[in-house]
């Protein structure tokens, strides 16, 4: 992992930031109004048990505490320096936090990048790190570290009688979500380690972050808010290094579709880029992709209680039939299993309810009193159950609903427990019950059915194989430029081992004629020109051509139709190609994306493509298992595996092409702008696939 | 309307409920842990203004108040009585309250079909209709009406100190889940009418609670859990009075799926009925269809303050970027637009934004003070623009949260506004000033997006035309039994107006020869077989015949290979038939519904019948235009339509071939249980549709 270590440059200087002995505040204030003024406000709130120098040239006391006019004025060394004064006073500060030997800065002085001034904050970092120093920010709010009680943020969340230190690790690319989430997390008793907002990110990034909470044994749990990465390479780096640490890693992104990188683009200019790749890049490495902020913070509540659960296999328990049959529909609609309960776990419940009583557990059905007698005993007999992984307790109004609650809570035991808690004022004392003891529950049973899903697909994750160059793969000596055709795209094939459908360029009929006899019929003829795109529109696409003889009548025939039908194309020859024909047609492509770089992808192929929207998408190169399990995740999966009366298809050709496409596109990264082979078609397991259409888009000089 | 008003006969005596003159309690008691007992306890508080009897022959006083030994021992009239004594003495007091002339009866006693006696249940109905009295019940847990101080009802949620009546009247198939749905409305300052449980529906039942809430002029908005509904007439024609009584209607269904109607089976013990049928009935008559408890309270929140809400053109207002762009991310998932300001608001929205702001609108970009300067006066000028229905205002943490909420909600004025309150304890003044005021807010994004989407679609619900029998459809003399092959099947297809391609059965070599002799070539050969399902994987269909001599070869060739590929099955003969191709393959079906009787469905055809599960499905019979309407909210409308480079196809002929299923679906109704027509290939428009292959189930004697 040596790539890595030197990528982190600087990581055994920042973690100093984790747990400081001594920190200094430039700009700081008594005005809560000021960040200078929150920030030292609440740092002596929650006592940071450090050294704290705080800088003011205007005043001799703070908060009853001794001030210094300048850093120069300082005789100790902070580790830390945070700088809030405003944007003219910056860059000295930084340069006297450089000669005390403070190791991180934290800006929170804004006007930089933030409002398009991106040479100040360049020169910010050039002089801090020509000092050796790291910094945050600017334009951050500082951060906190309950896990060493210290309360260096100007946010309202640091305004609670006590810091609530705990497992999780947050970062934010926003300090309003990250407030949010410190909000939330506070009121259910789930605590904090260290909490970063990642500011504008001039010098340490959400990367550098992650890789601080990855290496600090505080640290179980990482829950993340991010907008944008800068580089995939790290972001993988780190997302690899997070799944070998064992921590669970929760990350909601916004800018997921294209009305969201629109709102988003406004906000913060950040490179427009596929999140196909990056939910790849999460999917490959276990990190729990949420949709939204309250599924973010069930999850995390989840993981904080059980850093190591692995939800897989689900049990559901309600005080109401109603409710049961709300969360069946709700695990229907997100093919999530109901799991089956093990003989003696039926035999257990035997006990409780009448017989036969199945996953969902209706507990009001139970023999005798549906409360004390069930709702405890049911619990804690189906948690003890092996096949049972997690335990989903919906609370719905019945008589008592805290004692439901608490029954089924207290029941789970260790085994994994989210509660949905339905009733509304009736059940606020059921709801404190479960933040006293730092129970994992949400308001939303929808909310709960989407965090159980995603938690289920991390746990599916594989990682990814290396991916190993196939045989005969190498670049021609002389590549095109811009459009490629489609006998230039499958020449570019060919080089790549793709099998293509032979063919011919003529320029006339006799020498269609000619070409034809060298070819095994039936035959396809196909007009060659840059003007039609859509050859079969304009009658440039005849099929079935079962004689040499017939053939040179064909592109007489073509020749006048298309004198008709586009009578101002420039036709550059007629294609004369062997006729193929296969049991599935697939879909293979190359994208270049902005940030990720070259991208292949697999679906459906043909008329399909649309209809289905079937697309795996992956970074290139991939190796052959990837590309099975590519193919696998794809609706045409079951046509591939043979279905109802099919035989089974080569699948693993298809997978073969797919590598050795992501091998070109990988060779020819930042140069193939597109290549789209539809369709490939698939014959019969072991008869191979062969592309019959194909077309790229290279850059020109 | 007549078949309505005497549907719901009794119809004037049943709307006593909602504001009785006098009622009885038999079983009346001081004890509130009994039914009887907190009936009365809630009763008093709440004051009920009419005449009370309290019935319970051991006790001359309750609550301070004088008791009956029995119903007989009452001089007045109580015109509802409400029975909460045991199971043995509910009889005579059904007989008691008959004598006294009462009106409707609300039996809270259990024990009947809900235990499985259905005999003692029907002798209630038998005896209280006698009388000309009507049942509420059994197994019921009273009423309330708000709206009359009638608070008769044995649940916590009257546990409050004032009744809230309001426009929303509730019905619902579950105690619990109308317990949880009143406890929410109550917190929320959102008022009610009337509030019913169900129970086990002896007499009256949710059609009769529902047409009194639409002739109710106290209720504006019906909010209706449903777990089963027992006449789907009844239900149609409550749900077009609904419609064109202008009341919303907004209904959670459990049971959707086959997981959820499982988890329902042991519950309700309903007919298992098809969730595609119900839902279209309601889809046709704009009833709301909310997937779960919180979207079901978010939206009637919404409904009951703005009863006259059109929810179309959406505009997004939040303090923070990040929240605009996670709520532009899940509009997108959702296929909701967020509208286009016009012109007048743009220039308006220019005094307080830098140029160029679009919706979602991030107030935090204000020119200044992004608060009181931005969140006010936009949503004032955004809830103007008569290019929007409703503003979502989504709420993230920030400076201050509460003022945030107050001014966004009361910038939004008359228009209809739903607020999503973001961050936890932090907002609680907020959720507490939105409560005070009645304002529509959910802590869930993801729970509003859901509302507005099911508001949306339930606004382009247009109501079904009334099918007209097209020409040619009669049932032939004599009709089939059991399965029905190719032949049969095209036979009845023909019988209705519907083309299929001619074909012949010839039962050897010389006779298909003669056979192709009178069709057009190409043709195709099939074998017909009872014990060949899958035709095409023995080598029983060979295509491309082209002359009746090559048509005599075939046979041969193919009575060759089926004595090797199945050499046990009985050949009834080969049939011989005309090629059709077309350029899209539809499938149309019938199948017999346990309670909706025949419904018909049509969908893509061929091998995508599987990949795309594209069925769109109508009770049959269906006009002509709900079959068009059908066709178009198919993936493969795009197709239909004429698709890059393809040319429109004809749809008009397939809307009639659905139109004249349905009327052979609707003929045949409870005999033909299954039909099947894949695929329908279709041509260009103007040239028609072919059933190329069909197979269908008839009952057997």
């Amino acid at each position: 992992m040596n790539s890595v270590t030197s990528d982190i440059r600087g990581d055994s200087d920042i973690s100093v930031l984790l747990n400081p002995k001594s920190i200094a505040i430039v700009g700081a204030s008594e005005d809560i109004k000021k960040f200078g003024g929150r920030i030292v406000h609440y740092l002596l709130k929650h006592r940071f048990p450090g050294e704290i120098y705080l800088i003011n040239p205007k005043s001799s006391e703070i908060f009853g505490r001794k001030t210094y006019p300048s850093l120069d004025a300082v005789s100790g060394s902070p580790e830390v320096v945070l700088i809030a004064a405003s944007k003219p006073h910056v860059l000295a500060a930084v340069e006297s936090a450089g000669k005390l030997g403070a190791k991180v800065l934290v800006i929170v002085s804004n006007g930089y990048a933030d409002a398009g001034d991106r040479e100040a904050e360049e020169t910010l970092v050039t002089v801090a790190h020509s000092y050796g120093m790291r910094i945050v920010g600017p334009n951050v709010m500082g951060y906190s570290s309950p896990a060493n009680g210290l309360a260096m943020m100007a946010s309202h969340v640091m305004n609670v009688d006590k810091l609530q230190d705990g497992n999780v690790g947050i970062i934010s690319q926003s300090g309003g979500v990250l407030s949010a989430l410190m909000d939330f997390f506070v009121q259910h008793g789930c605590g904090m380690s260290h909490t970063f907002p990642t500011g504008n990110q001039a010098d340490l990034d959400f990367c550098d972050f992650a890789n601080m909470m990855i290496d600090d044994p505080a640290t179980q749990v990482i829950c993340t808010y991010v907008e944008g990465i800068k580089s995939p390479e790290r972001f993988n780096q780190v997302a690899r290094r997070v799944q070998a640490a064992g921590k669970p890693w929760l990350m909601m992104k916004s800018g997921r579709t294209e009305a969201g990188m629109e709102a988003a683009f406004s906000h913060t200019a950040s490179l427009a880029s596929s999140h196909a790749a990056f939910a790849n890049i999460c999917r490959d490495n276990g990190i729990v992709l949420l949709e939204d902020f309250e599924a973010l913070v069930t999850a995390t509540l989840l993981m904080s209680r059980h850093p190591k659960a692995k939800v897989d296999k689900l049990a559901v328990l309600s005080p109401s039939g109603g409710s049961c049959v709300m969360t069946a529909d709700l695990f229907s609609d997100y093919d999530l299993p109901l799991v089956e309960f093990s003989a003696s776990t039926h035999k257990k419940l035997a006990g409780y309810f009448p017989a036969g009583v199945v996953n969902p557990i209706d507990t009001g059905i139970a023999i005798k009193d549906p409360i004390v007698g069930s709702c405890g005993p049911s619990a804690e007999v189906v948690s003890k159950d092996p096949n049972v992984d997690l335990l989903l307790g919906v609370i719905s109004t019945c008589p008592d609903v805290r004692l439901v609650t608490q029954l089924i809570a207290d029941g789970a035991g260790n085994k994994p427990c989210l509660l949905v808690i339905q009733p509304a004022a009736m059940a606020d004392s059921a709801r404190a019950y479960l933040r006293d003891n730092a129970i994992p529950y949400t308001d939303s049973l929808h909310t709960a059915i989407r965090v159980i899903k995603a938690l289920r697909d991390a746990n599916l994750a594989t990682g990814r194989d290396e991916a190993v160059r196939p045989e005969g793969c190498s670049l021609p000596s002389s590549l095109p430029q811009g459009v490629m055709d489609e006998q230039t795209t499958k020449a570019l094939l060919k080089a790549y081992g793709i099998r293509t459908n032979a063919g011919l360029l003529s320029t006339n009929a006799d020498e269609a004629q000619k070409s034809a006899a060298n070819l095994i019929c039936p035959l396809v003829l196909k007009v060659a020109s840059p003007d039609i795109v859509h050859k079969a529109d304009v009658g440039g696409v005849m099929l079935n051509i079962s004689s040499p003889e017939a053939m040179g009548e064909a592109v007489r025939k073509m020749q006048a139709t298309l004198a008709r039908t586009a009578p101002n194309a420039r036709i550059e020859g007629f294609l004369v190609q062997e006729q193929v024909s296969g049991l599935a047609e697939v879909m293979i492509g190359v994208q270049q994306d902005a940030l990720f770089g070259p991208m292949v992808m697999v679906g459906a192929g043909g008329s399909l493509v649309e209809l289905l929207a079937d697309v795996a998408t992956a970074t290139a190169p991939i190796s052959l298992a990837d590309a099975e399990r590519m193919l696998n995740t794809l609706k045409i999966s079951t046509i591939l595996h043979g279905t109802r009366g099919q035989p089974p298809l080569d699948i693993g050709t298809v997978a073969d092409v797919i590598c050795r496409v992501s091998w070109l596109a990988h060779d020819l990264s930042g140069q193939l702008l597109e290549l789209d082979i539809n369709p490939l078609f698939v014959a019969e397991d072991g008869k191979g696939a062969v592309a019959v259409d194909a077309r790229a888009l290279m850059v020109s000089d």
